[in-house]
């Protein structure tokens, strides 16, 4: 699948409700992965599902996790088991006049389908600096590089961004009729992510110039 | 279940790595859950994983989630299916001299179970209340409640804090002998969610007094 195509649905992934709300831009895809700190992956064991939370990061048009070699969610993802993997984010609450029309601005993207393995030493170092990449721009130069039992120990998969849904919604609030006597206060409270003040360890850090942050992670002002 | 007692293990929910970094303080998980905007609910069906997100709100020992009376998310949970719900925050970017050894603090739990309809119009009430006190102290006051029809074309579902586990991280990167002669800043990046400008909607909505949000959402300086 090219990166420019758009999501496909499949039987799991058909939307259901509010379907207006429903995108499959490829851009607006990519864009919730590449923010997302966390995602969740849900894999069934023993006849019941379980979800996990894991740290995502993307390359083109796959979405790679690591973690221990043996440890449960490489074994699943690298056993090509059926996946599931969800990464959302509240953008906004929406305060509305009436009790049941309180909603949130979101972005929300769950993907299915089986993943593999990334078993070759060198391709793995590439997409761990991605990873590091992606948490602090121009990291991977200046760290130690793994080493060859790092890297062994370390297991690493991936899951093509192919079949799933995504939805957003970015819509203020709206003064209902009904509304008028109750005094509430209407309208939108944006949310965001943001780092405070960096805690350098060590002496040496204090004389080093601090990480870069990506740009949707802003530092609180001041 | 007492709200003071600890979270129970089961066979899906066995602790498996770092098994040091568990915990099942009754505590610390409803801290988690009552901090969480959005969890992530799996469920199987057709032989396949599917993982949601949902807006979660706590009172005493049960999550409770609201939705569509005939959407997927309620349908599964009322019906008692088995489902499994993990909510997870990242607190910090651990950011380390070597590349394997960076981290995240974090905190975490998945729980296992099999949830419950809300069906008793007063309870459903109640319980809605409670979700709207958790994104804004006060406001189950202030807004227009809702109505016999609204409350009758809204599921609310709850599963109880019984099985699973919950996993942090809280400690800083430490320096290794080897990090040395890499120019790499060390230390933690904190992070945190944080509010922006309030953007209020309609005429009447500037003359009242903003909304108050919970403690754990602070608004940004500024």
């Amino acid at each position: 699948m090219e990166d420019n195509e758009d999501l496909r649905t499949g039987p799991q992934s058909t939307m259901r409700r509010k379907a207006g709300r429903g995108t499959r831009d490829r851009a607006q895809i990519n864009a919730v992965i590449d923010e997302a700190l966390l995602c969740h992956v849900a894999f069934v064991e023993n006849d019941w599902p379980v979800v996990i939370p894991a740290t995502p990061w993307r390359d083109g048009t796959h979405v790679y996790f690591h973690g221990a070699l043996h440890g449960r969610l490489i074994r699943v993802i690298a056993a090509g088991q059926p996946v599931s993997v969800s990464f959302a984010f509240v953008d906004s609450l929406i305060l509305a006049g009436s009790a049941m029309a309180h909603s949130n601005d979101f972005r929300s993207v769950v993907l299915f389908g089986r993943g593999e393995a990334v078993t070759e030493p060198a391709e793995k170092r590439r997409v761990l600096d991605l990873l590091l990449e992606k948490l602090s721009p121009g990291r991977s130069a200046q760290v130690r590089p793994p080493t060859e039992a790092e890297l062994g120990v370390t297991g690493v998969v991936r899951l093509a961004i192919e079949e799933g849904n995504a939805k957003l919604r970015d819509l203020p609030p709206v003064e209902e009729e009904g509304d008028a006597p109750w005094p509430a206060w209407i309208g939108r409270v944006p949310l965001r992510l943001t780092a405070g003040p960096f805690e350098a360890v060590g002496e040496r850090s204090r004389h080093l110039p601090e990480p870069r942050l990506p740009a949707w992670l802003p530092r609180q002002p001041g």
